[in-house]
């Protein structure tokens, strides 16, 4: 066999059976390995930056890495915003990069460039396999830097004479190593830093998955502490039966002031909150000067079973969890559409086990309070900030589901930059239901340009903050992708256009005219 | 005023006067100062890739940078791939590329990432200002370096503090050095090696420029040598008038045929023959082993000059060009679409002065042949081989031609990578006839699959190398964007909808379905 044939046995044998793909020449052979050796879905994107986010998508619900192929160091460039999104959220990734034959390199053909640098601001493992012989290894130490708590993104460039020359047998990665536990000083620690009058138990990464939320209900309801997430994280698990937590909100001004009453912070994968962008006189940390922060269990560690033995510690074992959201979910409202409205839209429908892939930017600042008695769900927000993330991640997440319904909530700004993600789910027939938020501007950067103090917007400014002029009209580029379309300018027709949606084994567009 | 402003009138005095834009948070000061100095034409792209290509298409019309304005280190990594093409095109461009203020990066907030790292492997030249008091200073240097002969690129990174706190006059920029003259013994050994059986001059760069093709037509006519011209080339000045090249053909099998009667080569601009990418058992380097190279002038040296030179040493400055393209536009053809008469259209139907921004892949490799004796023209293709570079390019391409007709010839493959380009074309109403020829396939790779000897396509790599299931509907995508749209099924509809295309003042696509 070939080194492409031993890298591709390698990741099978490794559980990596889903790859997002946008080969080109250099990644001939690989394409061809993953034509004759049985086990791996390959899912292609006719964009590298639909193929890494859909990555990111697909590990924060099946919980395991997928690989991508990407073509030499541009088609890196291109799938890396999202891989950017994707190391902030700490998924596992396993990059497999195409390059030149060694021998190639050197004579500085056109698409010759710097691949391990441009992969390493994004990766956290990065590895060129030089040789045939090695790939097979080279690959299973990328699969276990992938799967390394809480998730890494790893890059293994392959060069095209080490794909093409002949290879020994597959390798496989070893299994994952169990996340770190926590030392019982922690725990302890944690424990008298909740008893302090203005406490709060503050969590992230796993720390919102439902085993974790459970056990930190059952500490807010032994404490009383205050139940705070961070604004952002990987996958919140919602709806009736998980315990609530209050976001930390994204404008620092609100933020502020919903911390202002904290002295002692203990933190389960979270971290100090700090503003998404500084403004002028705004500050970076949003908690009080002389709120004392306690580790508990950092991102990469056993939050759940840091969780755990703090409920032990506080004589929590066998108490009910306090703030346990109800099987109460909204009506559906009529009339004009409205953020509120579009909430209760949501919250009315979210399906028993939906995945929400949540790039609503302004539009959804406001569709926490009215989903949280949602039928079960998972929430997934985009971690990195870096916008066009949604319809891929909803792509991955959908493959990951395997059948579960998928809602994605997309600005018209943020979803034209990876919009070609709607071919993706259209061939491969995933069940998404995407909400594209017409306002046509950059709505949240009007608001920006107020709050770093530059003013109100004149003619030229406005001209780079609004997409009109002209329109979007999703319904056709939807179409051309494939994808059934419609429109909603009330809430009784997005409520219906929603039903229509989720009743579909196939994606659907739905444009939400605000 | 502030350092956002102190910048931004720094570059309109430098004469970068055109600023292609993708803003977020941090760069609103700079959208501020953009919003109330005059001078500075500012160009919204819905996606980084269009932006950075459309500065690239702009340069190799303008022959001066634009600006571009970038979002941190993901909008920066959204744009590598066309700042990867422009790098090898040797474009100059000036980067903005916005930061978060100095004391907000140690908090490693959503967005923060090592920009200067993203930046390195694209650009010649990284610096961030730290500054407000510096940047006028660190401006004028990023233009300075992007005008550095043959063109560079230059990104700058702008701290929000930096853009905000208070800053002194703006600088303008040194005016451009002049291009290193090539020395006599340079000249004197060129024009032995053109005296040698077997001999050519190959031409790159500025080197197929109409003037510096003059000089070479006459070397010709006084040699007989052969002239060649580098498969890619940033701008090629064609059609009637303008002495014609030999473009080295991009099949390795064919360019090794082509060059097989080489024996000396004198290299004006270009660099020996390299083939695009490695196959197992076809070299890299296309010339016979026994070819010798002279070089007369790098791509970076007064290329005209030299062969300016070359001519009087040759005893040629007098004489008249050889290879001169007559005024022969070819006849209309009618029928099915094939390639020789979609190239009869174009070679028909390209109008004075028009520039045609080649991204046709395997459909346009034949059309080179009946265009030569269009009406002049200049001719743009991609030069780091990553696709998504025509429409963004053309964009550009027709801002700085202000109001020469720009034809895009686009693979649907190609033009889904940097598709949201048709917005802002629409926008700008620019007079852009976008041809997309639509095969449903990553064509090029099913040849590049038997190339590579990785075998016949099954099943898994056929689905990776078609874009079927579903099919484009480039028309629908068009009108998504607002540009009108239509098809061609055959040659007589081709020229009818070339024809509407070039006589609107706007954007217009034609999906030709092959």
């Amino acid at each position: 066999m070939n080194g492409a044939e031993s890298l591709v046995r390698t990741l099978i044998a490794s559980d990596v059976d889903v790859c997002f793909a946008n080969p080109g020449t250099s990644e001939m052979h690989f394409v061809a390995a993953l034509d004759h050796v049985a086990g791996m879905r390959c899912v292609l994107g006719l964009f590298e930056g639909v193929v890494t986010g859909a990555a990111d998508g697909y590990w924060r619900i099946a919980g395991k890495p997928a690989a991508t192929l990407l073509h030499l160091g541009p088609g890196l460039g291109n799938g890396l915003a999202n891989l950017h999104n994707a190391k902030k959220a700490r998924s596992g990734i396993v990059n497999i990069v195409g390059e030149h034959a060694a021998h190639h390199i050197r004579h500085d053909a056109p698409l010759t460039a710097d691949i391990e640098g441009i992969a390493r601001p994004m990766s956290h493992w990065v590895r060129t396999s030089w040789n045939a012989r090695d790939v097979a290894a080279d690959g299973a130490r990328a699969v276990e830097a992938a799967r390394t708590a809480p998730g890494q993104i790893a890059t293994l460039v392959l060069p095209a004479d080490t794909a093409w020359n002949a290879a020994d047998a597959p390798s496989v990665a070893r299994a994952p190593a169990p996340r770190a536990q926590v030392a019982p000083d922690a725990v302890r620690a944690a424990a008298a830093a909740l008893k302090v009058p203005g406490a709060a138990l503050l969590l992230g990464g796993i720390g919102v998955h439902e085993e974790a939320l459970a056990w930190a209900g059952r500490i807010a309801a032994a404490t009383g502490c205050r139940l705070l997430s961070e604004y952002n994280c990987p996958r919140y698990d919602r709806g009736a039966g998980r315990v609530i937590t209050q976001r930390v909100p994204y404008v620092v001004d609100l933020a502020v002031k919903s911390l202002a009453d904290l002295r002692s912070v203990v933190l389960a994968g979270g971290r100090p909150p700090v503003s998404f962008f500084a403004y002028p006189d705004k500050p970076s940390l949003q908690a009080p000067a002389d709120c004392v922060f306690t580790r508990l269990a950092g991102v990469e560690e056993d939050i759940v079973g840091a969780l755990e033995a703090l409920a032990a510690e506080l004589g929590a074992h066998g108490v009910a969890p306090a703030h346990v959201a109800r099987l109460d979910p909204p009506g559906l409202p009529s009339g004009k559409l409205t953020q509120e409205g579009i909430a209760a839209v949501l919250g009315a429908l979210i399906p028993e086990d939906g995945i929400v892939v949540d790039e609503s930017v302004s539009t959804g600042r406001g569709f926490a309070a009215l989903t949280t008695h949602a039928r079960p769900h998972g929430w997934l927000t985009v971690m990195g900030g870096s916008i066009g993330f949604a319809l891929p991640a909803a792509t991955g997440a959908a493959i990951a589901g395997g059948g579960r319904k998928v809602i994605a909530l997309e600005g018209d700004g943020s979803g034209m930059y990876t919009l070609q993600a709607l071919w993706t789910m259209a061939r491969e027939n995933l069940p998404v239901t995407v909400l594209v938020f017409a306002n046509r501007s950059y709505n949240i950067l009007k608001g920006e340009l107020a709050s770093v103090g530059a003013g109100a917007p004149g003619q030229r400014a406005t001209d780079m903050l609004t997409l009109d002029r002209p329109d979007l009209d999703w319904r056709s580029l939807a179409r051309g992708m494939g994808v059934e379309a419609g429109q909603a300018t009330t809430l009784d027709e997005l409520a219906a256009q929603m039903r229509r949606g989720l009743a579909a084994a196939a994606p659907y567009l739905i444009e939400v005219v605000l």
